[in-house]
């Protein structure tokens, strides 16, 4: 059985080995994914974002039991802004992979870094599309931060759950003129502590304010109080997710077509350019140059970055 | 006088229409930044980063002011996180205008978005080498958010500040793993408030785990408390990038080359994805296609970002 098989037969490893070789950039994967997306579009992508500690890991890992109870097979993927420097993220999978590792329906995979030549989204729609291909029916996917990631990660997901704490206030300000729109539905989570009636009448307001420019009229988004850790308001959370699924699928699926969409929109831009800029870096060695010596030359003010592009733009790709 | 020359001769008018071209892809824009870029290399670049409300901009700002009294000229870059949805970014410019704006050696621009088909830190670097060469001394720039951003930003700066306040210790906790190394100098601005010596020796503490890591061996990242709305704490903080700056300059130029090439790597790679991508996009155009037809025939199934990505890269580039 060849490894595109294998991962339609829902192969953890399989799966594993083209995660791994995507992360490598190897040739063979490109032909994999090829093979394996017109099996996708079953699977359900639910997005997670917010700042780190408000308990995003917590929340997504009790969902995933949740779905598992009603026979639902889950993907998680944990997008972590860890620095090149440091391999948080592979530390942070096995301490995850023990929670549920007894449990075959639950696949997980920490992104660390976009890496030296960048690409976190490309990534992520990659692994997206592997894990939805390999049969999963709900794939949750988190990121840490406060920033044009989060728009990012709202754009690969059906439904995107934007996440705070009580007594954030000041964030809840900033974030005003900022990711609010993404939030299709907003967790109010550690609900117990001091401030949370607060927290959630002043993002009641900030929704208030923000509905005209949301691109989905008609759904208002609600807020949910959780307790991550005791499990509270977790099934009132599933519920507002499959509302919102809901949402989008009816009326003729005009709304179901606008998101998926805007997913293949940015999974293309994504796309386009990484491989292009991995075409370029190949062709710049096939003239014997490295990336390095052009950097000398620009820092030595030999050449400058613009200059460079257009000279490398100009020859043939292939 | 030509657009080049006048921006040459720090004429603001000028720079500012320049950075509208830059936002707009204008080609005439390239075809400036390259005879601009020359003449850069003479401003000091300073990063600052931290989650939204720990007021960075009261601190940008202030330090903006202190380097006018040394009548240093100030270049301020402010990259908000703010959806595609919102102009935010633009009122946010306007009110800081207003607090400057009797001062011409001060020059302010928002970049509210990467937009539609991304490029935050290409913009980033295209308008500092913009502000440079207009003979801004030193150039802030200034990020919301804690995620791969940030990380963008201090591959953009000499100098890395990552600003904090009292009180947010799940957060300190949470970027222990991520953005903790880019830091070269720490901030606990709001120093007043409850909390403020355990936020300190918590920083310090990681500061001392992380220190094995950092790419600077040799420089011990200081702390600096301040107030930023009373000013109290700036001329230390000026201080410490001052003593950075001659870190990096010390020792026969190798730290500082390392630097320089750091960042010309950053930017020859972003500038190499962005137009890349352009140029595809301009080449799908020419071929009477549009991107949304692609991205019809990828939701169809009829085809998959892969294959599309594919067939676009094996076309002529001009």
């Amino acid at each position: 059985m060849s490894l595109v098989e294998q991962i339609l037969a829902g192969d953890v490893r399989a799966t594993a080995r083209l995660l791994r070789d995507i992360d490598d950039h190897l040739p063979s994967a490109r032909e994999a994914l090829k093979r394996l997306y017109p099996h996708t579009g079953k699977a359900y992508v639910i997005g997670f974002t917010g700042s780190p500690g408000v308990g995003k890991s917590t929340l997504v890992d009790q969902l995933a039991l949740e779905y598992r109870k009603q026979d639902l097979t889950v993907g998680i993927l944990a997008i972590d802004p860890t620095s090149p420097f440091t391999g948080g993220a592979i530390l942070g999978d096995r301490i995850r992979m023990q929670r549920h590792f007894t449990d075959s329906g639950v696949f997980i995979r920490s992104l660390a870094t976009r890496g030296h030549f960048g690409g976190l989204t490309k990534s992520t729609n990659d692994m997206i599309t592997v894990l939805d291909a390999m049969g999963k029916d709900v794939i949750l996917v988190e990121t840490v931060g406060v920033g044009q990631d989060e728009v990012d990660v709202a754009n690969c997901a059906h439904t995107t759950v934007l996440v705070t704490i009580p007594g954030m206030g000041d964030e809840i300000q900033a974030i005003k003129a900022g990711i609010m729109e993404i939030g299709n539905i907003f967790v109010v989570n550690k609900a117990d502590r001091e401030g949370s009636r607060k927290t959630i009448r002043e993002l009641r307001n900030l929704i208030e304010l923000g509905l005209r420019r949301r691109d989905d009229e008609g759904w208002e988004p609600p807020i949910i109080e959780t307790e991550a850790l005791k499990g509270r308001g977790i099934p009132e959370l599933m519920e507002a997710i499959e509302k919102h699924r809901r949402y989008l699928t009816a009326n003729d699926q005009g709304q179901w077509d606008a998101v998926e969409a805007k997913r293949a929109r940015m999974q293309l831009l994504d796309t386009l350019r990484e491989e292009a800029l991995g075409e370029l870096l190949r062709r710049l060695e096939q003239r014997g140059q490295s990336l390095e010596e052009l950097v000398h030359k620009v820092t030595a003010k030999e050449t400058d970055p613009y200059s460079v592009v257009q000279d490398l733009l100009q020859c043939e790709l292939r």
